[in-house]
C-alpha cells in the first residue's frame, strides 16, 4: 500500500512558475551529462496513422530521486466529443525503493518544460546582445516559449511571431498570446518589457532576428538558409517525430549544432531530415546541451555563427517538473492523496 | 481534466474472483490471436543487477477498449525498510479517446492473472483425465496457480507441491498455502476436493503426476526428462526474464509447445535457452495459447504426449484484469475517484 499524490492541471498550474521550471530541465539535462540520469527507450504505437497514437516516454534521474514515465496520446477525433486531441499522464516512482509518488496531469507540465527547453538553448547559445526573436508558429506552445525566452534573455526588446499556415491571420493572434506570456511572466515574478507583434512574412521574420524558435509540426522546411543573419541562433523545438521537419536543412551545414539527445535527435529531431539526405553528419553534432551547461564543451564560439539546439523533448524534462510539483504540491499540502 | 479511479489492493482483492479472471485472461489470449490486441516492446531497466531493476510492460486490447501499462519494480533492499520488494502499478486508458481510466495496485492481480495462465495452459493441453498435480514452488504465487488450476480441472483429486532449494520444509508450508488456496476457491464458489500435500523428493512429485506446473525464479532445470511420464502437461510460469530455466532443455525435443507471446517467450521464457542450446527450434512452436483457444490449431494429439505452456507473462493479462476490477469496482461504487 502506497499513498500516491495525484495532481490535476489546474493543481499544477498554481504550484509552478516558468523560472523554477527552467532551472529543473537545467538540472535534468545537467544530470544526464553526469550519467546521472538515464532515458529508457520509446515505446510508440499507432492505432490509426495520423488519426490516433500513443507514446510512452520514460526514464530515471538519481538526482531528484525518481524514475518514471510520461504517457501521451493524441486522439484527433476527440474534438468531436468536445474533449482534448492531445492527453498527458506522468507517474513518478521513487528510485530508491520503487514506491508510487505521484500520478500528475502532463498538460500544463508539457508548456511549460517546452518552453523552458526552447529558452535553455537561446541563453547558452544566443548571441548575448539579442534584440530580436522570430517565433514561427502560434499555437498553445507558443506562449511558454517566449515566456522561457524572455525570462531568460532581458535583453530582448521585441518579439515577433507568425502563423505559418496562415500568416494572415498572425496579427489577430497576438492579443491571446501576450495574455498568457503576461500570466506566465508575472507568476516568475517578472514583468514584461518587450514588444509582441504577429507578421506575415515568414523570410521578413527570419531576416530581422537575432534568435528564432520553431515550434510548429511541419513536415516541410518553412524558411530559407538564405535569409538567416549570420550570428542568428535557432531553437528548433517542433521536430519530434520522424519526417518532421522546420527548417532548411542546408542551415545545418555550417552551424554548430547542440541536441538535447543524441539518439532522440538523430532519429525524431530536426537532424533527421538534414542527415538521411547527406547535408547533415551526425558526427558533427557538438554535444548534448547538458554537456554544454556543465561546461564540458564550448558553445557559441563566433558572432557570426549560426548555432541550433535541437530540443526533441525528453522524459527528463517532464520527471523533473513533475518531481518538482510534488514537492511544491507538499509544501502547500495541495493536491489529492490516494491509497494504492 | 478527466476522472480516474484508483484502486488498492485491498480493493482488487474485494471485487475480483479467480473464476473471472481466467475468463477475462482466456479473452486476453484470443484477442491476441485475433489481432485484436498488441503487445509492445517491453522497457527494462537495471539500477544495480538483481538488487534494484524496472519493468514496463505495455499494450492494448480492442474488446476491453482499453490501452496501458504496468510497471513492476524488484528493490531487494526494501525488506530492510519493511516494505516489500517487488511493487507493481497499472495505468489504464481508454482506448477511444486516450483518457486516463485507472490506477490499479498491480500485486494482487498479478497473483490472479499468473494463476490464471498457468490454469489456462492447464485446462488447454493437459489429459482430461488428469488427477494429480505436482506443482514446484511454494511461493505467494503458488495458492493461486493451484486454485486457478483446481477451478479449470476438477477432476485433480491430489496435488502435491515442493520448496525447491528446502526441499525439507515442503511438508511444512502447506498448511499456509491451502488457507489461500481454499479462500481464493470460495471466493469463485467453489470448494476444494483436492488434498493437498508437501513432497521433498523432486523425482517423486515429477513420477507420479500427470500435469506439472513450475514457479520459481530458477536459473537451471530443477527436473530431468527421465522422470516425466508420457502424457504429462507442463505448464512453465516461473520464467520471465533471459537466463532462467525451471526444466531440462531436453524436455523441449519431443513436446507439442504453446506459448503466450513467441517473441518473449524465444527471448526470456522457459523457450529461450533450449532454443539458444540448440535443443529446440523456435520453429517447432506449435502456435500461441490464443490460437489454440480460438480452435486455429491443435493442441494434444495424442494421451502419450508431452504437451508444454511457456507462459511468460504478457501485459494484455494485468490490463484485461485491471479492467475487470475497474468495471466492478464501479458497480459496487468502490475505489477513490481522482480528477487528473
Amino acid at each position: 500500500m502506497s499513498k500516491v499524490i495525484v495532481l490535476s492541471d489546474a493543481e499544477v498550474e498554481k504550484v509552478l512558475d516558468e523560472k523554477s521550471v527552467i532551472a529543473a530541465v537545467e538540472g535534468a539535462y545537467r544530470q544526464k551529462s553526469d550519467n546521472r540520469a538515464a532515458v529508457w527507450p520509446m515505446v510508440f504505437y499507432e492505432f490509426e496513422p495520423g488519426v490516433a497514437d500513443m507514446d510512452i516516454k520514460s526514464g530515471c534521474l538519481e538526482g531528484d530521486n525518481i524514475y518514471g514515465l510520461k504517457l501521451v496520446s493524441l486522439h484527433v477525433k476527440n474534438k468531436e466529443a468536445g474533449l482534448p486531441e492531445l492527453m498527458g499522464t506522468t507517474l513518478i516512482f521513487n528510485m530508491k525503493t520503487g514506491e508510487p509518488e505521484a500520478l500528475v496531469n502532463a498538460g500544463y507540465i508539457t508548456k511549460l518544460r517546452t518552453g523552458a527547453a526552447g529558452a535553455i538553448g537561446v541563453k547558452s547559445l544566443a548571441r548575448k546582445d539579442s534584440k530580436e526573436l522570430f517565433v514561427i508558429g502560434m499555437g498553445a506552445m507558443v506562449p511558454f516559449q517566449i515566456a522561457a525566452t524572455l525570462i531568460s534573455m532581458p535583453g530582448i526588446e521585441r518579439v515577433t511571431m507568425i502563423e505559418p499556415v496562415n500568416p494572415e491571420k498572425s496579427a489577430g493572434l497576438v492579443d491571446g498570446i501576450r495574455e498568457i506570456v503576461d500570466t506566465v511572466m508575472e507568476r516568475s515574478g517578472i514583468r514584461r518589457t518587450a514588444v509582441l507583434e504577429g507578421i506575415s512574412s515568414m523570410e521578413e521574420g527570419v531576416r530581422r532576428s537575432d534568435v528564432i524558435i520553431t515550434m510548429t509540426p511541419s513536415r516541410k522546411p518553412m524558411i530559407q538558409k538564405e535569409w538567416v543573419k549570420p550570428g542568428t541562433h535557432l531553437s528548433c523545438v517542433g521536430s519530434d517525430m520522424s519526417g518532421k521537419q522546420e527548417i532548411d536543412g542546408h542551415i545545418f551545414e555550417n552551424a554548430r549544432v547542440f541536441v538535447d539527445d543524441l539518439e532522440q535527435a538523430v532519429n525524431v529531431g530536426e537532424c533527421e531530415i538534414p542527415i538521411k539526405e547527406g547535408l547533415f553528419d551526425k558526427e558533427k553534432i557538438v554535444a548534448e546541451i547538458g554537456d554544454l551547461l556543465n561546461g564540458k564543451v564550448k558553445g557559441r564560439t563566433s558572432d557570426e555563427e549560426i548555432t541550433i539546439f535541437d530540443s526533441t523533448g525528453i522524459a527528463l524534462q517532464d520527471l523533473t517538473v513533475a518531481a518538482l510539483a510534488l514537492r511544491k504540491a507538499k509544501d502547500k499540502d495541495m493536491g489529492c492523496v490516494v491509497e494504492v
